[in-house]
């Protein structure tokens, strides 16, 4: 077993706490510097990464040297590099974990990873969200209890256009009326992902013991045994031996009509 | 029921078919006319497109006259540009079926539905491949038999790096002793994938009654019943009352530590 | 594509019509009996049957002559022959349909097609209900609006123990708090099964129109194209040659240790 | 962590070893008694089960022992009793792990767990079988090469009657000419399930390292973090306050028609 800590970059856009005054107050180090600061552990080496920094911070070295990757965007998704996107991309099929925090499900990563819009309802009133373990044994839900409320959340509502392999742990029932699908998983290539809805920049769901031991959990759940680069691989040689044909293909022309 | 003849647009790159003079001999009206005069059917309204019309021949307007569209490539992946997959895309998670053809495996469309590689491991000798029928309920496989040979084809090995929902209703095995799921679908937004390997351009696989047939259900299978554009919806009336909150998020800085 | 009517029977327990006056004046005819109308169609061959006839109704000749089966049970699960669970099974392997509705999630044949214990929370306080369609492109919410509301019915929440595979159509939000999947689609061999959540008898549900048309619906998706017993089968005849072997397993005793 | 050993039961119905002098050569303590010496282990604290046995080895204390269960069955599948296969069921819904071993594709908890007939085709003639990882990153593939070869097995080939949400994990070429999903998990409840194809009783695959080893990863895969016994539940008060209801469901009567 691995015993040594587990490399977790957070990644955040780190848009609205430039120009939200309010975001600034309940998040003055930022959503990424908070999320830091709870998640601390001896098990964890984290590390942070923003937009505005070089290549978003996202070089080719701090992904090598990333396990875990948390993703929270919102206001800025088209101004994420392509590259970028693809890079963070080859590496989770390589077996990066990666965990997507609400408003990132719309996030150039989320939508290639699920192949879908990962469109959605959505209303911001600050309404209660109570979230529903459904997989009371699945690793992320360790700790948790039935159920758990956020008194003040965005809503975010059916139908979400996710992929059809998400494997869904919690489920939301919110004040307005809506239900939603706020905790899966997905595997892609080697590697895998969670999405997780909480976490409005209005609000202080990041503070939230829950929420908190939910991303911890998917941070441990999302490590990769190893990393496995997948070649596309040509293999010349047969395993067994292939019988001689009476079609030269190379000349072809011959057509079972 | 609708009985109108179901749109169907086949794009092919149709590179190989300008420069392989075996192509040529083999497919003399390219991959999409062979596929075009051999699917022919009173149900079906047939419209070919390639790589270096226009737009690659996929205008929105052609699009928007698309049931159903088929998908051939393998020497041009690259060249495709990427806002025509994206439009491509937008069009079958409003509804449109797609059915990806062999060495589609690594076109933009199906790493962009499947959210992976798509790679796998490949030979190619012309050797026997024998499909077999592994969900025979499916109505993709209505009217096959048990399994059935291609005498010449090139190998795809198994791991092939798809989305985990892939339901797969036709595997293969292969005389030089790999194995692969060769007929697998998945739905993504509201349109249906299915993904079929047979029909590499050297072989005739094509002319194969099996091989028409398979894609021929699968055509029928992915018609959509309706396009449903899919919006992000602000919806910002509740539709149950929303208790008063004791939390000013607009000023923020109520934090439950 | 096959024209002839569709042979559906619904299969009742029919237990609380005989001892609570509330039921009885709610479903004078019995659920089945009111199902029955409000499903009449030309379309429809409807059958009813219910626990106390011979072999419940259900003998083989009947289940021969069914495409789809309804299945409405509550007060008397244990009542129901194993036998014939067993047979009713064996014809949903085969391609026969069937539709759970509301309590049948405790029933034998909910649980034997899932693989759980179909568990759940519940209150029957006569709460409203609100029914979201995750999934609007699938056939059994065509014709659905967004979401509808049932003012009066039990509720059940999750953890609802079924099985993985269980693609959710249908997602409920209960104005007591919880969140359910309502509607779920399951494939058994060659047959499919459809699960819907509303119908306490108690509770009007089985007069609302919408209730109606995703019944009215899943039976249309549920019919097979074919029944095709699936044998176990000894294929003794090889397809390729099978190389001589240097082990004679009938005298065994050489092990690679 | 959990560091105590996980507590292993091997079930063998133990049948062939009374009868057959080619099974007692190959494997003189039963198929049991060889998987408990192969798979020793600190880490394991193994037991062995038996059919003859009182309740066939598997009394509820014995059970509630058990982390892991392994079971071989093939010609008394139908002697093992139905209420020691509902005991078995319960304590895998409630989180212990199951790993089924060849001929097991028939028995009645194979079966109760898939929900599906189990049903395959087979020929037993010693031929090759070619096992392909098509999930290199699942800790039940740890430590494999990408394919191993097993000289002399019994094929078993598709289609294969399981549940739809078999993951799959191993894939088989067959000699003869099959293909076969050799290795998948499934969750029903709280507990894991893995089915494992190879194993007949008159071949030496119990010796093979690979084998073991996927059985060995199995079972520490399939260990349960904690059990949970999930009971039916009654939840009398609601979370939300209910608004009073215009209809008197005790009374009932009032029919939106």
């Amino acid at each position: 077993m691995n015993t040594s800590p587990i490399k977790v970059t957070i990644w955040n856009e780190n848009v609205h706490e430039k120009t939200n005054p309010a975001v600034q107050k309940l998040y003055p180090d930022g959503l990424h510097g908070t999320l830091a600061k709870k998640l601390a552990s001896p098990e964890l080496a984290i590390h942070t990464a923003t937009l505005d920094e070089p290549e978003h911070g996202l070089t080719q070295d701090v992904l090598n040297n990333t396990d875990v990757l948390l993703w929270w965007g919102h206001a800025a998704h088209d101004r994420v590099v392509d590259s970028i996107v693809a890079r963070v991309q080859q590496r989770v099929w390589d077996g990066m974990g990666i965990i997507a925090l609400h408003s990132a499900h719309m996030s150039k990563i989320f939508r290639a990873l699920n192949g879908t819009s990962g469109k959605l309802h959505w209303r911001e009133v600050g309404e209660k969200e109570r979230l529903w373990v459904i997989d009371p044994s699945h690793p992320i839900a360790a700790g948790l209890p039935e159920h758990f409320e956020l008194p003040y959340e965005e809503m975010y509502g059916e139908p979400f256009m996710i992929a059809g392999d998400a494997k869904v742990i919690l489920m939301s029932w919110f004040e307005g009326g809506e239900i939603f699908r706020s905790g899966f998983t997905l595997q892609r290539g080697n590697g895998k992902m969670f999405y997780f809805r909480p976490g409005h920049e209005t609000f202080p769901s990041f503070y939230d013991p829950n929420v908190i031991k939910v991303i911890a959990n998917a941070i441990r759940w999302a490590r990769p045994a190893a990393f496995m680069p997948y070649p596309k691989t040509h293999v010349p040689e047969a395993l067994e031996n292939i019988s001689p044909k009476d079609f030269d293909f190379g000349k072809a022309g011959i057509v079972r009509e």
